[in-house]
């Protein structure tokens, strides 16, 4: 067995989905009734909303009561944020006095800020405590927070003081003060910080949690690893989204409508389609020369189409960094530089296999005619190659989501000004 | 305040790094000096491999030693494989003994399997411990381990046989025995599990880490969250690439040579090129119908665009859908149904704004003609749309990464049918 688990009593989350899905409403019943709360809990997060719904509808109140009872009070809220206004209020019928506190106080901030991914629920000690009161204080309180690895220290008006790691307060003497093993170096994120950033902050960092604090520095709550995990995945979709020319909203494929994949879609496809029609304007004014170089046109798909696949490759690489942080706006002169000779050499070696093509193969053009079609490729390979490059670092210096930049963006303007540098070459190379 | 950091004593790591990136050679000796060690090895794990080996090679033997004491195991391996045979030799002189067998030990396992990021230190108890016994042996040996949010129960034989989280056996009574509270449904990898299937396995389970096992089911070492949201992180980079028409490997932009990028994007480039040339017989077909048509020539390219970017919008949902777990072969029909019917409207919405514009902008079709380019569009839209979407589930089907199926090559398939879809529908409205 190289391959996923090695061993385990009960089956792993991914085998508890791959049943679900592939079963009926009968036999999802009777999973679920089979499962421990946990796995229940476990089952229910990784499911699309809507079945979320429907798990949740055909619970009793004794059941639900008892599921709700153990589900951390963040993805509580991002269930009830889902679901419909009858389901969500059943819901809250079944939620303790306490859990509909929390739920509360969590709904009052945005979905995508720091605060909207943390959890209510912390370990923390007063700064005048001593370790063997902060681990009494850990042992008893520990079944109730979401993680117990870093204990944060207030102070009386619950403003954050410092942190303390549990292998800290376990290795250090019993009679010791908080106060003096404690981290006073922290990082923490304002309540309106984004989701994204904080992901990066805990990733660069690799902490288990971040403490979220208001404007007063009064500790809110945390942001535990695995929601950043998710903000990271939910991250990678949005790109991959936009890169493909779609809005970026992250929305499970096979539960979003019809009519919802249109909407995600005809924008881009639109406004693609109306910047594309430049070039019938274009080569409405090459039209004259055509019928004496036929040629021209029949291989002018295959340039703008490199010429875009060029820009298209520089754009993602622009793209990708600015994202990672690895490429900077100050590396701007040092990325122009790069990327006029990698385009002079993909320029030159694309023309060489397009003139040897042309020579070689149907409908064999003479010598000259080639060399023209070769040299039009290496600028236009050239000219794409650095608009690929350059044109998401200025959209990013503008203040703006390089990720607009996409592939078919680029294919589309390269179109445009591709064509126009094909026949102007040619016509100056040919003397139309 | 409303982004990033609230409040902190030293630099956070983001700022460490771009001070670094805009510091010359003897300013990058200063700022790592006035470092404490831990922001030393956190800086280190940050920079790129030149930059690391710039600092190790610049290190006295003694301030080696010091540093590479408190390095994990795993990131020190990753340096030892990224730098040059100088470097990796005074690296492992200054190792301690015990150091250096660790290290041997991990160079053993495949860089990309679970073993390969794996971390050696760990805390593993006896299954006949107490609770107490195993809380001192914790607070003993915390300081050496890269986790101790789990504490790995073995047999004699150091075979894995159940886990306990800190948090239940701090809340637990001291004369409990581990056997009596340990997870015996425990979830751990074999050694040879590919490095990506670990990260979704930890992630689906929301696990601080997952324990690696050899054939015989011995404990290997364990894999730590903050390991596989780097996986996670390389896994995105190396996707989006590979959208891109690029080469996967994932290879920081600046230090990547300029031949470097050049091998990454060439055999990509050529290939669609030459995949291209096949539009170039095409058009010789129908270079015929141009002299008496010219009109359809100046429309190609929007329409060719237009299918290709309909078809890059259907391959990436489906390659993101498969990625993600959320689209499964057996999906292949309803996937087919709902694409048939959304390439559908798309057509007809571009189709109508094709036709509108051919109609009242230069050069002014004659209504036959503009209905002849409308439907031709529509056709392309509904074929690229349906090609996009079941060509990644088959290349999946066949056991190979959808991810080959990206935008650029798909904009070149849909090239080569778009213009014979298209000149074969106007010949047929228009009788040529």
């Amino acid at each position: 067995m190289k391959n996923g688990y090695v061993h385990h009593v009960e089956a792993p989350l991914e085998q508890l989905i791959e049943r679900w899905r592939t079963s009926d409403e009968t036999e999802r019943r009777e999973l679920f009734t089979s499962l421990s709360s946990e796995k229940r809990i476990a089952l229910i997060g990784a499911l699309p909303q809507t079945d979320q719904e429907d798990i949740i509808a055909s619970l009793t109140d004794e059941s639900m009561k008892l599921l709700l009872a153990e589900m951390a009070p963040d993805d509580l809220v991002d269930l009830m944020q889902g679901v419909s206004t009858e389901t969500r209020r059943s819901v809250w019928h079944n939620l303790s006095e306490e859990t509909r506190k929390e739920t509360l106080f969590l709904l009052r901030f945005d979905e995508d800020d720091a605060a909207g991914i943390m959890t209510p629920r912390y370990l923390a000690v007063r700064s005048e405590a001593t370790v063997a009161q902060a681990i009494r204080f850990i042992r008893a309180g520990a079944e109730q927070v979401e993680t117990i690895y870093y204990v944060y220290v207030v102070d009386a008006v619950q403003r954050l003081l410092g942190v303390l790691s549990l292998r800290a307060l376990l290795t250090a003497p019993d009679e010791t003060r908080v106060a003096d093993i404690m981290h006073r170096d922290i990082i923490s994120v304002h309540e309106e910080t984004d989701q994204e950033e904080v992901a990066r902050i805990l990733e660069t960092n690799d902490f288990l949690a971040l403490p979220v604090v208001g404007s007063t520095g009064k500790l809110l709550g945390i942001v535990t690893f695995d929601d950043v995990i998710d903000v990271i995945r939910d991250e990678h979709t949005e790109d991959v989204y936009k890169m493909g020319a779609m809005d970026g909203v992250v929305q499970p494929y096979l539960s979003t409508s019809i009519i919802g994949l249109v909407r995600k879609r005809i924008p881009w496809l639109v406004l693609l389609l109306i910047l594309g029609t430049v070039t019938t304007n274009v080569l409405h004014h090459y039209e004259s020369i055509i019928v004496g170089a036929a040629f021209l046109f029949i291989f002018m798909p295959v340039i703008t189409q490199t010429g875009g696949n060029s820009g298209g490759q520089s754009s993602t690489l622009m793209i990708r960094g600015l994202a990672t942080g690895e490429i900077h706006l100050h590396d701007f002169r040092l990325v122009l530089a790069r990327e006029l000779l990698v385009g002079l050499l993909l320029g030159v070696a694309t023309g060489i296999v397009i003139m040897a093509r042309s020579l070689l193969l149907p409908p064999g053009l003479a010598p000259l005619q080639a060399l023209a079609i070769g040299i039009s490729l290496v600028l236009v390979v050239l000219f794409s190659n650095i608009i690929g490059a350059v044109a998401p670092l200025i959209i990013s210096k503008l203040g703006f989501d390089p990720t607009v930049m996409s592939a078919p963006l680029m294919a589309t303007v390269i179109d445009v000004c591709g064509i126009t540098i094909y026949f102007e070459t040619a016509k100056l190379l040919l003397g139309f």
